[in-house]
């Protein structure tokens, strides 16, 4: 654990570690691998970004969220490569009209961390590519334990009932599926075996799996017992929690496939009629799906014109429940006489899933692998990230107002300033908006937009919402490494 | 070590094993895991099937042979599965029209072995879908050293100059790949990390890795100095074998891409020039190149009419040195209507690539992934089977005369009799031809075709020649296991 002169202070003020790592708990000890200091920590993690606005932040209390403000370590995953060093095979693989983005690609997906992390009771939880999940002492960034799937494990873990559950999968098609596309047949996606994952979330040992045809690269959601997710293989699939049966599965195009890529699964609790929905997306058909918690009848499907590739199946819906609407983004209008293409952000009725507004974000170059931006909802305002043309923007949730647009600061990667591809979802923390994208974190005023301060990480990140608890950040990145940064060393004043 | 009658009768006749393993090497000791009996094994093993032929057999001397008779072991690889037991996931995976393809390819494809294994030396190696190597004691069976690649290992290790070389890719397709082919235009094959990796052949420590863009599945060829190799990004590579530095790179169809899936390379030294020429088969376009070993130079390229998907990249050319004939077969003429194809076996002059005949394999029903089989020479006839029909088949080769066809008996997998897939290449030995194929290991008159016998192992074998070393048999299946059978226990009058 390396202090920051804040802890630091602290500490030579007499306040011990032990102590204010237990304080109200009995008597002091100092925190250890095997029981980690939980203060602050949520008790549970449901959903892909913790809730439906993906805000992953949680102030916690007193003296355990300053002692945490000192946390910082950094965790190397199996093959991370170092933070300052270029993508894996970057001269073989060649690069993109942008720079770093063949190698940056195939890193992200095959090495490094797709998202980011999970933070449970003092743990943090990570999967990454190389098949390995990671339970790591939020404190010390000690390894707790180490788990492995089939595949690679591209989404965030998802702890509820003593359980981590991780779901696992990988981007590719076979020869067969090649030649099916090229003659509009439905297609799956995922090359190797697939499926989730659940182990218990104290000891790493394996509970139970459940196997599917095609890749589970998104995170589902926990509803009550159940697990739902959308895949690779054109299903919802809704496990019991506890014994990984399922209890429903439902295929959302029959007779035409589809095939969610990275499109996380929400939820909404309708107040005029009960019913909780579940929102996941689908490519090749694009949709958007809102279907009935309880019995996977899918209620109302969306789309929008001119949706291009993998656009709905990439993306995960945010809600705003208050509002009782649901944002989502994707690649519309691609130009391939110059390779540019548009990224829409669009706004659905919750309960009908019509399309109250939409709005472009802006034309730029196509970037390669994951071309959307995550959205966060934080008080009837939607913050999203395009990374085509590297700016963050604010429309009220609404009325679909644009309130701001920032071009972030290019980015370091291995040497090279680049455009900074901004894929994940910023979160709002005490006036603060932060952002992890290409190889920095960036701090903004959340009611102009205007930069506040950068903080170099290196690497690159993918798409990812920092998870910030106690006035630590925990991040991780496609280089392959779970980090904690003190939040006071990204932006002093925040 | 399981003992057989046979060698049990020869301990009881006075003769020590130690003394046997190291007879004529001064004082007797029994052999350890550190120094094990390498009697009878070659010294080095420089292609695919560890000659020009594809007749891995090695009789041994005096005896050694005798005592390597009575090995026999079962080496579990990194998540083997029961060899009673069904493949990974056929219940999800579902079943093609002949029972367990689905699960059985994806098996085969990611989880176990594609190929078989390597002897050098006294010690089997053996490479496997779950990223690892292993150097296993030819005579105990136990595990030596264990390494890791960057992906799949498919290839047989090749063992030369003290190291073992191995192949790392895999059979997927990128998104971006799958959109160009429907475009046809050119594509590249292997979703994740790719390349060739040098390890120490007695203690595993990686010594050098060259990347690549596309896959590296098949084998390559040691010819002097050079490992030279095709892959999946439409290349042929000549790597310095001390360094893995390159010493040529030949695109083979520049701006047309091409992909070499499974063709192991092979080679033939020209008498009437000493010309040294590389024989690999390609996809899309389908081709087989003859390339000038110390150059990179393609000297020839032939096809076949209506050749078939990924025909000339899966299979590895066979080559009659004495002949001047390169062999090879090809899926052509798939009729889509009834999902239907043949296999066509075809010779080509060793020199200018000329057909000299071509012969029909026989039509039937189109099986998943590898769809041809691989050819064995020995004293003038081709022994080659066909996995479509469930046929293994022998032709002169020079004349292209039909000496006979056999339908092998079917075979059991997980309980169920099917069809008798036979990817694999027979081998010569004694006067009899092994073949492993389905679930078993089978014994043939090679002048008749006549079955002598079948021996049942249990899971699926792949493309498979069997090492056959001072009468016992090595092998390595899709179910993640290598083995060692005593020849006795096949063919008992053998």
């Amino acid at each position: 654990m390396k202090l920051t002169r804040r802890s630091k202070a602290w500490l030579a003020a007499g306040a011990g570690l032990g102590m204010l790592a237990l304080a109200g708990c009995g008597p002091a000890a100092a925190p250890t691998s095997a029981a980690p200091q939980a203060a602050g920590f949520p008790s549970q993690w449901l959903q892909y970004g913790s809730n439906q606005e993906h805000n992953t932040v949680f102030p916690g209390t007193g003296a355990a969220s300053e002692v945490l403000q000192g946390t910082s370590w950094r965790f190397r995953e199996h093959r991370g490569i170092p933070l300052n060093q270029p993508p894996r095979d970057e001269s073989v693989l060649g690069k993109g009209p942008s720079g770093y983005f063949h190698a940056s690609v195939k890193t992200t997906q095959d090495l490094g961390n797709a998202v980011g992390v999970t933070g449970v009771g003092g743990i943090i939880y990570v999967g990454e590519d190389r098949n390995r999940v990671y339970a790591i002492n939020a404190l010390t960034g000690k390894k707790l334990w180490e788990g492995m799937t089939i595949n690679q494990n591209m989404a965030e873990p998802i702890v509820a009932g003593g359980l981590v559950i991780v779901d696992s999968g990988d981007t590719g098609f076979s020869y067969s599926n090649v030649m099916k596309f090229a003659k509009h047949a439905p297609i799956v996606r995922g090359m190797g075996f697939a499926g989730v994952w659940a182990f218990n979330a104290q000891t790493g040992k394996k509970v139970w799996s459940y196997d599917t045809k095609g890749e589970v690269m998104p995170d589902g959601v926990v509803l009550g017992n159940a697990y739902i997710f959308g895949n690779g293989d054109g299903h919802v699939y809704a496990l019991n929690l506890k014994t990984g049966k399922p209890l429903w599965i439902t295929a959302v195009a029959p007779g035409k496939g589809g095939f969610d890529s990275m499109s996380s699964a929400n939820w909404w609790k309708n107040p005029a009629t009960g019913q909780t929905l579940v929102y996941v997306g689908f490519s090749d058909p694009n949709f958007v799906y809102a279907l009935d918690a309880a019995t996977g009848k899918v209620v109302w499907k969306q789309t929008v014109p001119k949706v291009f590739s993998t656009g709905m199946g990439d993306n995960s819906p945010v809600v705003d429940p208050t509002a009782g609407i649901v944002l989502d983004d994707s690649v519309v209008s691609f130009n391939a006489a110059n390779k540019t293409l548009n990224l829409d952000l669009y706004a659905m009725n919750a309960a009908t899933g019509q399309i109250l507004w939409q709005h472009k974000l802006g034309r730029g170059k196509a970037i390669l692998a994951f071309k959307a931006g995550l959205i966060m909802v934080h008080h009837g305002v939607a913050y999203v990230g395009d990374p085509d043309n590297g700016t963050l923007q604010a429309y009220a949730v609404k009325t679909g107002a644009k309130l701001w647009e920032t071009t972030l600061p290019k980015s370091k990667i291995a040497g090279k300033m680049v455009l900074t591809q901004d894929r994940g979802s910023p979160v709002y923390y005490k006036g603060v908006l932060y952002e992890a994208a290409g190889s920095d974190v960036f701090a903004l005023n959340p009611k102009t937009g205007a930069v506040l301060s950068s903080y170099p990480v290196g690497g690159r990140f993918g798409m990812i919402n920092p998870v910030i608890v106690g006035g630590t950040m925990y991040l991780a990145n496609s280089w392959g490494w779970s980090l904690a940064i003190p939040l006071h060393d990204i932006y002093p004043k925040g």
